[in-house]
Parts: C-alpha cells; structure tokens; sequence
C-alpha cells in the first residue's frame, strides 16, 4: 500500500510539476496568444457543456444504485454495498477530472510549442511530450490511488467495482462525445474550405477550423485520456478481484506494485527522452523502450521476492508486455505508408473512389487477424501460468506503460495545433519545418496508440468477464440452454448497433457544419479575401451540439441492454452478451481504425507525389476515401473500447444481484 | 418414410415435366437464340471450369476421409462410420447436380421469356416462374430424397452428417465462386461500358456484357440453389439428429413429413400464380402467402396425429414460419426505395460518394438489429415448446417454404436476362415494358430471398451447434478456460477475414476485367460504333479464372480452421468458434447484404428522377455507392451464409473423434 501512494502521489506531483513549467512557459508572440486563447475557450465551453450533461446522466445513476442498494438493504439482500454509489461518483470525477487538467494542459502547451519551436526543434519536442506526459501522470496518479485506496480501506469488491463503472461511464461520453465533435468539424471544414473554396488546410479564413482544432483536444487528448483511463482502472479492478478472491489481500496488491512500477518507469523513460536524437520518432521509441525494459527488469524482482522465488505471474505480466510491441508492430505494418498494404490502397485509388474504398475495408478486414491471434496468445499462455489470474495480470503488463502511451498520443494533437497556429498566424521558414516534422511523427504515435486502447480494452473487458465469471460462480455455460446464445447474438449486434447510431451521428453533424461554413462564406463579405473575420463561435457551438445529442442513444443503449438482459434472462445470458460483444468489438474495433488511418496515409502517399500526386483522379478518389475514413478511425472505432467495458463493468456491478434471482 | 419418398419423387417428377415443357417452348427469332446460346455456353464453361476444380478438392477430402475412418477402425475407435466419406460424395453430386440442372433451365428460360413477352406478359411470367420452380423443386427433392434415405437406411448420424458436409462445400465454391465471377465481370462491364464509353447497360458492344449476364445465372442460380440446399440439407439433419436421440427412430422422421409438405405446398402454390393478378409482384406474394398457410393447416393435423393431440412440436414450427414472414417485412423496410431508409441514402449522395457511403454503411448497420432480435425471439419461444428440438424444428418450419423461396429468386436472372436479350437484340416497345415490369419485381423479390437465406443459413448453423452440443455431450462450456473464449475470438475473426479475402478477390477481378474491356475498346477496330464484334470469350474467361483462384483460400481457411482448433484446443474451444462464428456472421451478412441493396435501390431513386435525377452529380456518388455495394451483397453477403454452416457440419462430422481426445 505503501509503494501504491508513493507512486500515485509522485505520479500526481511530477504531473503538477511539468504542467506548471509549461504554463511558465512565455509566449511573447501576440498572435499565437489570441488563436491559442481561442482554441483554449472553444475547449472549455464544449468542456463544461458535455460536463454538464455527464453530470446529469451521473447524478440519475447515482440515484438510481443509491435506490438499489437501500431497496436490496431493506429486503434484507445485503449483496450491493451503500458506498457503491458513492464510489461511482469517485470513479466518474477522477476520471472526468484528469481529463479536463490533461486538455487544460495540452490547449496551454500547444502555443508554447510553436513559441519555442522558433528557436530550436528539441525544446518545441520536449513542451509537447511533457504536456502529453502530465496527462498520462495525471491518468495513471489517480487511477492508482482511486482503486487501491478504496480496495484497502473498504476490502469490499462491490465498491471497488463501483468505481470503475464511474470511470467507464465517463470514458464512454469523453469518447463519443469528443469523436463525434471532432470529426463533425472536420469534415464539415474540409469539404468546404478544401473542396468548395479552396483554401489549405488550417487556413484562418475557414470558419470551422477553430472548431477542427478543439475537435482534436477534446477528441483525442480528453477521450483518449478517459479512453485509457477506464481501461487502466478495470484492469486493476479485475486483477485485484481475481487475485483477492484466490491469494488473499496481502498478495493481491501485487497488480498495484506493477502499475506503480510503471509510474517510475515512465519518469525514467522522460530522462531519456531529453535529448532528441536522430529522429523524433526515434527518440520516443527509445523511451518506450527503455520504459519496458525497466517494467521487464524490476517486476522479475518485484515477483521473486513477493512469491517466494515463483516467478509464474511474472511471466504473466511479461506477456503482457510482449504483446504490446507485436500489437505496435502490426498496427504499424497495416497503417505505413511505408508498407504494402496502404501502397495497394493508394494504386486502387486510380480507378476511382468505389475501388479505392473496397480497398481499404479489405485491408481493415484483414488486419484483424493477427492482432486476434495475438491477443488469443497471450490469454492461453497467461492462464498455463496463473489460470484467469494469469490473463488479468498480463492485461496489467500491457497497461503498465499506459501513463507513457498517453504521453505519445496526448503529443499527437499538441504539436498538431502547434502546427496550426504556426500556420493560421502566417508562420513560415524554418519554425514551420521543424513543427511539420514533429508533427509527421504524431501520425504515426497515433495509429499505435489507437490500437494500443484497442488492445487494452479487449483485455479489460476480458479480464472483466473472467472476473464475472468467478464472481458469479458460474463457471461453466450452459450452452444447451438458448439464453446464452441469445446473449452472444445480442451482444454481438450491440456493437453494429453501436457503430450505425455514431456514423449517423458524425453525418448529420457534417451535414449541418457544411452548411452553416457555406452560408458564412456567403454572407459576410470579405470572408473570402481574408478582409473579414468569420464567426468561429457558431461552429464550435454546432459541433458542441451535435456531439451532446450523438451522446443519449449510446449512452442508454450501453447501460440499459445488459441490465435487460441480465434481469430477464439471467446471468448466463449476460456472460453471453459480454463474451459476444467482445468477440465482435474488438475485430470491429481493429478494422475501423486500420481501414481509417490506411486511408489517411494512401491520401498522404499520393500527395506526396505518388501515382500523379495532387490534383489528380487518383488522389480526388483517395480524400474521399479519407473522409470516409475520418468517422471510421476517430469516432467509432475508438467508441467501440468502450463499449466492451462497460457491459463487464455494469455486469459485474450487479454480479451480487443477479446470482440471487 | 413412404411420405418422404413420394414427396421426394413427387418433387423431382413435377420439376422434370416444368423442365421440358421450357425446353419445348419455341424461339423463332433466331438473334434471341444466338446470344442465349452464348450465354449458355459461357455458363456451360464455367461450371464445368468450376466443378473441375470443385472435384478436385471432394476428391481430396473424400480420400482424407476415407483415410481417417480406416485409421480409426484400425485403432479400434469405431465411432467413424466408413460410410462417411461415401455419404459426403453424395451430398457433395446431389448439390452440385441441382444447380447444374437448375442453371441449365434458367439459361433455356431466359430465350423463351424474351419470345413469350412478345406476346403477352403472362406467358413470359409464367415461364420464368415455372424455369425458376423447377430448380426450387430439385433442391428440395434431392435434399429430402438423400437425407431421409440415408438416415432410413443407415440410422447411423455420422453417415447423414457427411451428406451435409457434401452439401456445404459445393455450397461454399458455387456461392464463393458464383459470387466472385459475377461482381468482376458487373464492375468491369459497368467501370468501362458505363462510365467510360457511355454506352448503356446489356450493350452487345460491351466485350464483359456476356459475362456479366452467365454471372447472373451462376451467382443466383447455381449459387442461391446450393447454399439453400445446403441450409435445406443442414436443418433437416440437426433436426434428425436432435429428434432420434430424443424421441426414437419413428417420431424423429417429423420433421421430414413437414418439409414434404413443404413440396406439396409448393405445387399447390404454382397453381394459384397461373394467373397475373394486377402486378407479378401481388402473383408472387400470393402464391407464397398460400403456400405458407396451406403448410400451417396441414401441420397442425400431422402434428396431431403423429404426437396424440400434443401441439408444441406444431407451435416450433409455426414460430419458423412466423419468422420469415417478419425478415422480409424487415429487408423490405431498409432495402425498398419506398421507405425512408433508402431514401436517406439517396438524399446524402447530394453531398458526394463520402457521405452516400456513410450513409449505406449506417443504414446496413442499423439493419442488423431487428432481425437478430426476430431470431433471437424465435429460438428463445421455440425452446419452450420442445428445448432444443424446438429450436430445429423452427428452422424446419422456416425452410419449409424453400423451394418456393428458390424458384422467385431463380425467376429473378431468368427475367433479367430475358431483358438484357431483349436490350442485345434490339426489341423495343411494348415486349421490352413487360419484360422491364417483369425484371423490377425480380429485384425486390432477390432482396427477399437473400435475407431468406441469410436467415435459414443462422437458423441451421444454430441448429447444427444444438446438434453439435447434443452429440459431443458438453452440455455446459466451461468458461473459466480461455480456450472457449479465444475459440469464439477466432470464430469472430474468421468471418471478417473471410470478407477481407472476397473483396480482394473481386477487387483483382475488376481490375483485371477493366484492362481486358479497355484493350478490347482500343484495338478492335469498329467496336465502338458497332460495326465489329467483340471476344466475349476472352472476358467470360476472366472471370472464371478469377473466380477458381479466389476459391482457394476460403476454401482452405473454412475447412482446415474448425480442424485446427478442434484438435489442438478441444471440443469446447470448438463450441466457441461455432458460436463466435455465427453471432458475427449472421449480423455482418445482414449489415452488407442491405447496404448493397440500399445503394443499389438508391442510386435507381435517383435515376428516377429524384434529387435532380441522372447526370446529376448526386447520380454519380450513387453509383460509386452501387458499384461498392455490389460485392457486398453478391458476393460477399451471400458467402457468409455458407461459413456459419460449413464450420458447423465438419464440428459435427467430427465429433465423435473429438469426443474421444
């Protein structure tokens, strides 16, 4: 317990320390300041409005399991303990809460980026992966300290689970709201101003290109930053149950000590990272390196000592570990324009957009496969090492970098803005160079990161079926019985569900900001030649909207189905659902976010000069198979995470419930 | 036994004498009977390419399997019939016979359709029906004769399981081929004819415009023909199985009494569409309605009869047919342009290919809800009328109509080919109306029919694993062991793999067809103004190859999978996969089956006017749509049905060895 608060506080105080240096940062450049400031504002209204309607959604929760668990009292069924409602409301703050300091964090780091990045590349380098790293502290801080606090002083699995319902429930508006405003914006401001005007990218006369960058904080540093969150907390949750239920409490803080491992490791992985050398992408690479090794090296002692020379739930974790960099490496070979598969994409954008999209969800579709494989791996050899205990701990390997991967993927949309602002304020030369640069390289960490949350909530959510499974005593299915088939057909279709309710969303959200960017470069005169200002708010207030109304239908769905299913027909219809849902998301989840990013980086392969480059058949095929894309990879794929966790944490919510039916 | 028999025979009579009474039809126009003799040919061509290959892998499989049975007598485990390998030969000619005789009718109808429409509609109605019962009559026949017989004459399970194993391979290669052949030569005879040269569709200039047209016949004839005899198969056997281990040899032949009623129904319906009351579309609707409560009543008293006055088996059945009636209803809502579905589709071509692809993609997604939830219901309520006999025989009772459902689908490329014919031959005016009249409802009539066969194909993969679970004696899966969860992973995985692989295959062959077209556009001087004739030859010779080499690796991939996790992981990672396999499978064939109609419905919407009509450019995104859909339900779609089934039949052929490990 004692490591758990160090780390966790350490963990929060090293955050608190570089947020502090950022914001001491100076921006002298006036112009940076007032479209920092800007940006920074449209983050804090959408902030504060999706807050607004979490918090309602919260608070009707929180009645309802304070209703339950004094109902259940008073029938004498004193399975669901009082402080559950409480550790909700603790799991949904904590997580709400790193999320707005890491957005507040990042909306502040972006102008000091392009500040610094005037002057030299490793100082720009450094304020936006400090800013990234404060995030993943922040996340990895109070997800610690959230669940082990509550684990030792309550020693009550039900409250502890609680929490995680909280983080999940959270997790899941951040990501779709954020997904939905994000992608609303873009598109809407790239078919306009791209297609219709023509103007570049980022170009300050588009009046939705403020909105296009808030999109990119709330969407990919606040969801993302939830995203992980969530599944860093069901992980502990799972593990700690799990290993409770099977070693006792002393030896089931053993989950604890490694992601507290983890913490330090990420702040030794900062010291090599000071220095950029070579490339950007190298230097993070080192670090991430340099982390996992550390993680490899300590735990081994950690567990020796721990368990008394057996080192079995070390390599538990360590599968963990290792199927992280075969994850990154195949997200990597499905998504580089370096790599044949996005090459074939990009050739079939010659025929036109219809064969350039086959492509691409062929390409998807495929990807599936080994990262399935993988992941089925590391469960079958975790459990010959510690059964469904081993399978969680090695979830807790693959989570043990989280505050790192948060780093590199927070990183993503700092330098990105950075690059923005560079751009909307006239910035060119040498400044602007090294920012493309940096930013190129937050591309890539994208992609891995996407399929890093993938992963990682494919093993929280299996970790949390396992932990349904030994909670309910269910042991085994009875396949004879249809409820449990129906269960795997309803969760399986959830998640297709899931996906058309988001894509509609995303639609009819581009559909309303195109026309409100059409109308303004109708009606205000001068907009055109750059003479008049546009109104930046009315956009940022139509992505805001739309993204709060794409949230009510997930969001009932998500919660209200599994407790249907549950309530009427069973807990093993449940174990269906979750088993179903998983089996579909994760592969779903997988081909979203490869298909996305691979057409993404075909567009950027053509425009790069391949096959005639810009302007030509080829390349007109290839952004609309992009924009596609962009709903695919930013708003549903990375929705579908959480889909999966919270079914496991909703049903193992009302484990202690539903086995008294 | 004796009521199989004559049901059988009665089925196969009654489909020999509509066979020859369209053979004795007359074609005096001597230009129909050239270009349907070419296409006949280019049919003839493929299928016997396609059975060469076809053979060479039952031939490969027989002796695997003669091999296995011998090896296992040897080691004296005797629970592999050597009658096996014999019974799957069976199966396998039985299926490949019926969609050999079956396309042989169509590819004659089409002729003598175009000569009758000159005449009158009803004539040309009734021979295009009439081409298309007949093959619904010898699948229904040879499946009922060959299952009922073996199971009579053997009463060994193991035996009947290898006919349905023969049944699902040829089902796999027609549907798997069929499909690829069809789609590379539609999208290559569209991408250059269409949009490149501006020539309309069916233009005997067009060099793949033969092909397009035999793809018509092996893609929906043969294709749709073994993948229903395959499902028709399939049930028939799980309910056998099912109902032997339950109630004993003589009761279990009930679910062989209804399918044979099922015949009967069918004959009876023909005789209620003789006549074209108002549209073909109300005649079809009829006849089937009749057929339906014709096998409703008849049931009731065999039921009756057969279980003394005890109902439930009757009530299981019912529910099959109630289902089908609600699928259609709901293919209808999202795939007729009608309904606000489509017409959603049609309305976000406005904004480009992007949106209208969004649009289809959310819609096919949506799609999936209603009908698994239909299912779902139907297998939970059958469940409570006989546990899970009641399952099968719901499945029995939804196949009952499957010779019907055959033979308006069949009437489908009948009547369009009858018009493209007409089109080639150059027939205007009032002949060219009806055939047209004719050809529409053949569109809305195979939506139907694809969501028929999508259903049946769940239903007998859910009886197959009810059958599987019966006979390997699981009763309850173990959970707790990860090896059924990465079993059901794995089943997921395989479907979108699967995908993957299709479009690929359909990609290449696009491709490859464009090129020919293209070249043949070039080089053979007077094509284009009709003065020259172009190498059909050449582009039906495309799309066979094509289509044989993508055979290859779904082929391999469906067989060898379920092997390879059976015998490595055990019987219950294998229950996994079946049941990943199918949840995936069944929402994922829906999701593309009605995103391709939708497209495809969408895009004559606006060709009819709406939206500004063709040219526009809201025309052109629809067509990009269509094309993108095309291989999504007709080839893709449709494939899924057979890999939910085949898995189960080879789980099942092989449980009696697995049972032992």
């Amino acid at each position: 317990m004692v490591v758990a608060v160090s780390a966790g506080t350490a963990a929060l105080v090293s955050a608190i320390f570089l947020s502090i240096r950022i914001l001491r940062a100076d921006v002298k450049d006036e112009r940076i300041a007032e479209i920092s400031e800007t940006i920074r504002k449209g983050a804090k209204v959408f902030l504060h409005r999706q807050y607004k309607t979490v918090t309602l959604f919260t608070v009707i929760l929180f009645l309802l399991l304070l209703f339950t668990s004094f109902s259940l009292e008073k029938a004498n069924l004193g399975q669901f303990d009082e402080l559950v409602p409480f550790s909700f409301l603790l799991g949904a703050f904590f997580s709400a809460l790193s999320g707005y300091i890491g957005m507040n964090v990042a909306v502040h780091a972006n102008s000091r980026c392009t500040e610094a990045a005037k002057k030299e590349m490793n100082a720009a380098f450094l304020i936006a992966l400090e800013g990234g790293l404060a995030t993943g502290l922040f996340v990895a801080g109070f997800g610690l300290l959230g669940v082990s606090l509550l684990y030792f002083f309550s020693k009550n699995m039900n409250i502890v689970v609680g929490f995680g319902f909280g983080t999940a429930l959270i997790a899941l508006f951040a990501r779709v709201g954020g997904g939905i405003y994000t992608k609303a914006a873009d598109i809407g401001a790239d078919l306009v101003g791209k297609v219709e005007v023509g103007i570049p990218e980022d170009d300050p006369r588009n009046p939705a290109v403020i909105a296009d960058q808030v999109g990119d904080n709330v969407g990919d540093v606040a969801g993302m930053a939830a995203d992980i969150f969530e599944s860093y907390a069901c992980t502990l949750i799972a593990a700690l149950l799990i290993g409770w239920k099977i070693m006792g409490e002393d030896k089931a803080m053993f989950p604890v000590m490694i992601q507290s491992l983890g913490i330090f490791a990420s702040l030794i992985a900062l010291v090599f990272m000071k220095k950029v050398t070579r490339s950007p992408f190298r230097t993070i690479n080192n670090g991430v390196f340099s982390a996992g090794i550390f993680i490899a090296i300590f735990s081994a002692v950690l567990t020796w000592f721990m368990f008394e020379g057996n080192l079995s739930s070390y390599f538990a974790v360590l599968i963990g570990l290792v199927a992280i960099i075969l994850l990154a490496l195949l997200t990597q070979y499905y998504t580089s324009h370096k790599m044949p598969p996005v090459k074939e994409v990009a050739k079939a954008s010659q025929t036109g957009p219809a064969t350039n999209f086959l492509a691409g969800m062929a390409l998807g579709l495929e990807s599936t496969a080994m990262p399935v494989i993988v992941i089925c791996a590391a469960m079958l050899v975790a459990y010959e090492f510690g059964g469904l205990y081993g399978i969680a701990l090695a979830a807790i390997g693959f989570l043990s970098v989280a505050p790192l991967v948060v780093a590199i993927d927070a990183y993503g949309p700092i330098v990105d803005n950075a690059s923005g602002i560079a751009e909307m304020t006239g910035i060119r030369g040498k400044t602007r160079k090294r920012l493309e640069e940096l930013d190129s390289v937050g591309n890539t960490t994208k992609a891995i990161c996407k399929g890093f949350a993938i992963g990682a909530a494919a093993l929280a959510a299996i970790s949390l079926f396992a932990a349904y499974i030994e909670d309910t005593g269910i042991i085994a299915l009875e396949v004879t019985d249809p409820r449990v088939v129906t269960g795997a057909f309803i969760g399986s279709m959830l998640a297709f569900i899931f996906c058309s309710t988001l894509l509609k969303a995303v639609g009819k959200g581009a559909f309303t900001m195109v026309e409100e960017v059409r109308r303004q470069f109708e009606e205000i005169q001068g907009l055109r030649e750059g003479e008049a200002k546009p109104d930046y708010e009315r956009c940022i207030d139509i992505s805001t909207k739309v993204a709060l109304k794409g949230l009510l239908l997930p969001g009932i769905l998500s919660i209200s189905v599994p407790l249907i299913i549950g309530f009427s027909l069973g807990k093993e219809a449940l174990a269906g659902l979750l088993l179903g849902n998983v089996a579909t998301s994760f592969p779903l989840a997988l081909f979203l976010a490869h298909s996305g990013t691979a057409w993404d980086n075909a567009k950027k392969f053509i425009e790069a000069g391949e096959f005639g480059g810009k302007g030509t058949e080829a390349h007109k095929a290839a952004v609309i198979g992009d924009t596609v894309g962009d709903p695919f990879k930013d708003t549903v794929g990375p929705s579908l995470d959480i889909i999966m966790d919270i079914l496991g944490t909703i049903a193992l919510l009302i484990a202690p419930i539903i086995v008294l039916l």
